[in-house]
């Protein structure tokens, strides 16, 4: 028979089973932590009609989006969990109680370029409060606490929760004649740090900044300190944009929530420089960066906007939320040696049978699931070394091997594969070994 | 602004809260099942080349997959989780322990006529051990196990697992000479209890199966009995094709080591009308059937097959699987009455802020949370009364009112809301309530 070469499509992440476990402890904690939180599962389509997805699309999303004709209907893979979850809403809006807290944990699909790291199918792990016309600024100072909760629980210390809010940007670049020009200027500053102060003067003339200008960006972007510092000096320099000020007064009051909350301050600080997607977030915004890994950029983005799903309704449904981009951080942790894969098995133990008679193996194989311990039992025949590096290859702790003897004196010889040493022992000795 | 209509494509899962909740506490209590018994997770890509996917399939399957190009790759949504696996093998054999046990919990996609109950997006359980070369038949024992302790978690007790073997089956009707109509004889069959006797007599005659024939393949298939009775009338048959003598000896050692696995046997029989995908499984075969939702059909199916991957590799690699289809299952489960959702929410307590200052509410949230309890806080603006609403609506079972005299007196008011009942608690006896 003609064979198929069996290989998958580049920009495909597809894990074998070591990386598989560590991956999924990832997304274990990150799900458990969202409901510890009180978000609710939500599991939306994969596929939806195209008009309904790309509602608000364009651009470079509408170019990579995975979309395709079957029978009448004009489909798509949906490529975030946002655009669903704005369609969930006002699908269901009188089915659903608000604040609506609902967390997803889900694959999305973008046609991007293959490129290292990038992924054309990826996880996303997002948390949105969506409130019915109104939605307290309270919401966005616990996300923080969930931010900072994920990353502790993932095994970080050193990593910054960087919050901004877009009032204070639109504000602050409205009374200086520029809000049309808040992305460019932002680019340029975000070179601050490799080509220094003349370098970012020299780049912003030449998109006609006025000096007078920069020299206020300047002294704004560079505002430094604790987050009360930061608010102190962001009101001294006294402007009284409408705007402006009620972004600070914000800001000021999720940053005093936060520490209510528990936050070590030293996981979260002011940055004037954050902005986000321009054209969707209106108040606070999120970004998270591992300190001792500069290079992964952020890990966890977000923010507040006012209307979630202005393309299919007219209610005023505003919002905040925050995103993990699992796959793409997960192939991060790997190249900076964060995750170093260990087991390839989720068992705790291996019974290895030495007698033609299964059944002693067998009951304790269901003795030990019962008790809750990941169990497998070798069947197939082969050599007892064999045998064993079968559990070595798996990584699995513990291998109980079951002789004539064993049954006889109704006992068990446990080993620990890692130390090495076995003993024999009672089902409760067992037990208390395993448990 | 024009507005799109939010909808979901026919044929499409997408559940609300409550049904949300209930439908993941079972994938959940599936996949904790299969990681007790030493299955390894695997998550395969849910797009693959079509050449790929489609190396085996043909006729229904081929017309319903998800199939389109974007630049110059042909691909197609996974309509299976096998397919993947054989790919996924093959392409790994290198890097695998073998018996290779996987788990796979995931979506699938066939473009189906919609139709009550059927979903052109469903989730597949599958669990499946895979040797390279051999596997011993132990592995058929495990599986109705493992089936067992899922349905026993689910909080079922009447259920049946049905097992044959294809080889008693192939034998039986190669002996009567009609090793080509099995199919057809089977479909006859299968009506006996609506047609009776007589009925399937001469549906069987129509497509000329001689009376002589006909007399044995009655008998053979009305045998009945518990496993060693339905195993010695087997032999009593004395039918020497050795296929059939095989099959016969690989069902008495299965059905007596799921004896030792510790399965009452209310919970599993051989029924000699069971086949299967005829085209894919060789020896044992199973079937599910919870007795009190007959019209159900199998909640569980599945079998022993000799090659996983024969499309892309020559190695030969048996194994064993079954499979649970849990998209189908959630909605007749609701159907049936078995499933009657509760909660909309995973919160276990909601905290009522009652005073301007939230950080002593905010500090109770966190402490609750670092305990593992799911806890959320209501921060709009709203009545007391509207805030209770909420938690009601939600069935959050608990809630926790924060007012002047809590905080002073440091205590905390938490009301159980099933029973109406109130009380004024310290944090010990509050955190001793909701643990």
């Amino acid at each position: 028979m003609n064979k198929v070469e069996p290989k998958i499509l580049p920009g495909f992440m597809e894990l074998l089973p070591a990386d598989q476990v560590e991956f999924n402890k990832i997304k274990d904690i990150i799900r458990d932590t969202y409901e510890n939180f009180g978000f609710i599962p939500l599991d939306t389509p994969i596929i939806e009609y195209s008009d309904v997805l790309l509602a608000k699309a364009g651009g470079e999303t509408e170019k990579q989006i995975y979309r395709f004709t079957k029978g009448e209907n004009d489909i798509s893979l949906r490529f975030d969990l946002t655009v669903p979850l704005s369609r969930f809403v006002a699908q269901n809006y009188f089915s659903l109680a608000f604040p609506f807290r609902r967390y997803q944990i889900g694959k999305s699909f973008r046609g991007e370029k293959p490129q290292k790291g990038r992924y054309r199918e990826f996880y996303q792990c997002d948390i949105d409060i969506i409130g019915d016309g109104e939605l307290s600024i309270m919401n966005d100072a616990e996300i923080p606490s969930i931010i900072y909760t994920v990353f502790k629980r993932l095994g970080f210390t050193n990593f910054t929760i960087r919050m901004n809010n877009r009032k204070i940007l639109g504000g602050f670049f409205s009374s200086l004649g520029y809000s049309e020009n808040i992305t460019d200027i932002l680019r340029v500053i975000d070179k601050l740090e490799k080509v220094g102060e003349s370098g970012v003067r020299t780049e912003l003339k030449e998109i006609s900044v006025t000096d007078e200008a920069i020299d206020k960006i300047l002294k704004f972007v560079t505002i430094d300190g604790s987050c009360s510092e930061t608010i102190e000096k962001l009101r001294a320099l006294n402007i009284e944009n409408e705007l402006f000020v009620t972004g600070v007064n914000e800001l000021d009051a999720v940053t005093r929530a936060v520490k209510d909350f528990g936050l070590p301050e030293a996981n979260y600080k002011i940055d004037l420089t954050i902005a986000r997607g321009l054209d969707y977030y209106t108040g606070t915004v999120y970004e998270t960066v591992l300190n001792d890994y500069p290079k992964i950029g952020s890990v966890c983005s977000g923010g507040r906007y006012d209307n979630l799903a202005e393309y299919y309704t007219d209610r005023k449904l505003p919002g905040v939320g925050v995103s993990i981009g699992l796959t793409r951080l997960f192939y991060q942790f790997k190249e900076a040696g964060i995750i170093v894969p260990k087991q390839s098995s989720l068992a705790k133990v291996m019974i290895i049978p030495m007698t033609e008679d299964l059944s002693y193996s067998i009951k304790l194989a269901s003795a030990l699931r019962e008790k809750g311990i990941n169990t497998e039992v070798y069947y197939n025949q082969k050599s007892i070394k064999g045998k064993f590096n079968y559990a070595n290859k798996l990584s699995i702790p513990y291998v109980v091997v079951i002789g004539d003897d064993e049954i006889k004196e109704n006992k068990y010889t446990i080993k620990d594969m890692e130390k090495g040493e076995q003993q024999t022992v009672t089902l409760d000795e067992l037990l208390k070994i395993l448990m």
